[in-house]
């Protein structure tokens, strides 16, 4: 591992906030993101715009959208699945939005009701009307596996990919474990056949799940490629509500534990980050997740 | 990863067992054993002849040695801390034994009131008094990081694995992260050294803890310099009595389950240890850990 700096991507107000049924206070939303712009964090998925009705969690898009613009050196990413709710993320004045679309047509078709070849179809159409100060990142969910089609091939993914980057060239794209079921050698290999076969991209991430326990495994394995954007949630919560079993993102303590342990530079304050993740486990239906606040824990438990 | 079958040394008998203050009955321990062999697990740290006053749960070492002699190829190493203990192994009919010492000095002084080097006279007195069809494997504690002392130098550890390799060539040779705090660069870096400067040892081993959850993929950093035996604990019980926060070695069904998606052989059932290990919960003070028990509960939940 020769890599000494790693951007994290804080996805916890977006993916780990989305499944919480009890819809969380927008004041206690604002909170949090607080907090972890306190610790350190200059990169999150604060939130999405998509169906209020499908996920009501995620209404208040606008509101932690306007929230965030206090923080001028905050790079806030706002998830959308389709040109419609792009088109919302833009009227509320997103700067960087974050494509979603699955590379396994099952999930695609639980997710946004479309094949994996009709979203980007739409995404070349929206990238085409956007304005051209608007940062485009795609998360490419299911790029390794499926909870209903199992597992992804990668030639599948690949060509999806270079349709992507022939579309913006300019875009990160995230490779995203969405079950958690990927195994670190099958994330290098993705990753150095994509690196090596689509050079143009605007750069690597990867978006993991720790539902096994390899959610660190697997994001260490990915950076063993020269991806140097992470994403990972405050403690780890999330979950997909359309992938079963798809619990908890990688918990962003265990990420920066683990890269502080090996002078991976993230510039975040680990105490802080898990005095923000302390409280989250307070959040009334959050399922929690990662080891490092529990190892932690009697260290911390008078900062909170 | 080239390597495609993997030994697992199961240690929930003996390091699993070992912190819980409540006796587990006897009959109970056995069984626990039975199940694990029954779900193809043919090598165990079943029990450690130690002090019975300050561990009274390894009281029972002589009878759990002898259940474990139903099993004709069941390779069960015993844990012993000297050479007096080594001589009440070998009177009840150990095969295999598992000579534990620390490469910090803290640690060994802490657990054996011995300096490290005091305990490698010891053991090479021990070597010399043992009858030649006994098995001889090294549990060399504290090989990266001490409770006490913190991270321990490459070059002290290195030092001490060449005066035991002197000693019995033979003998297979477990680096140990007793505190769990190790990352995978560090463990890769360490048997690389180890590998290519004794290259005349019978075997290397690995010996994680899960603590900040990185167990698995520690393991996985082992594999990586030609490791072929990992030990691991049913239900990620386990920690030691002696270092403070050091909970849970890494579970044996994370192991199995991250193996056999990578397609490496262990010979193990999963279905039948998750049942093993779903029982474990219900030892009175166990503390259980691992994240592949509770993704895949739901499933197993009607076969306990």
């Amino acid at each position: 591992m020769t890599m000494r700096k790693i951007q994290i991507v804080e996805v916890g107000p977006r993916d780990g906030f989305q499944p919480i049924k009890d819809f969380i206070p927008t004041e206690q939303k604002f909170e949090f993101i607080d907090r972890l712009y306190a610790a350190g964090l200059r990169r999150m998925e604060a939130g999405a715009f998509v169906s209020t009705s499908a996920v009501p969690q995620m209404a208040d898009a606008p509101e932690i959208l306007a929230h965030c613009a206090r923080y001028a050196d905050l790079d806030v990413q706002m998830l959308v699945p389709t040109g419609r709710q792009a088109e919302r993320a833009l009227q509320a004045g997103a700067g960087h939005i974050a494509f979603v679309m699955s590379a396994s047509p099952a999930h695609n078709q639980s997710n946004v009701r479309r094949t994996p070849e009709e979203s980007v179809e739409e995404f070349a159409l929206l990238v085409s009307e956007l304005p051209s100060e608007v940062k485009v990142r795609i998360n490419l969910a299911t790029s390794f596996d499926c909870p209903f089609d199992g597992p992804v091939a990668q030639d599948a993914v690949l060509q999806i990919l270079a349709r992507l980057s022939e579309i913006t060239p300019a875009a990160e794209i995230a490779l995203c474990d969405t079950t958690g079921r990927v195994t670190p050698d099958r994330v290098s290999a993705l990753f150095a056949r994509a690196v090596s076969e689509i050079p143009q991209v605007g750069g690597w991430a990867f978006h993991g799940h720790d539902t096994y326990g390899l959610g660190v495994a697997n994001a260490l394995a990915a950076m063993g490629e020269g991806v140097t954007v992470i994403d990972s949630a405050f403690a780890g919560l999330g979950g997909c509500p359309f992938a079963p079993g798809a619990t908890g993102n990688v918990a962003t303590e265990d990420l920066v534990w683990t890269l502080d342990a090996m002078g991976v530079e993230t510039g975040i304050d680990l105490d802080r980050l898990l005095t923000a993740s302390l409280q989250a486990e307070r959040i009334p239906g959050a399922a929690t997740g990662g080891r490092v606040r529990n190892a932690l824990r009697a260290k911390l438990t008078e900062a909170v």
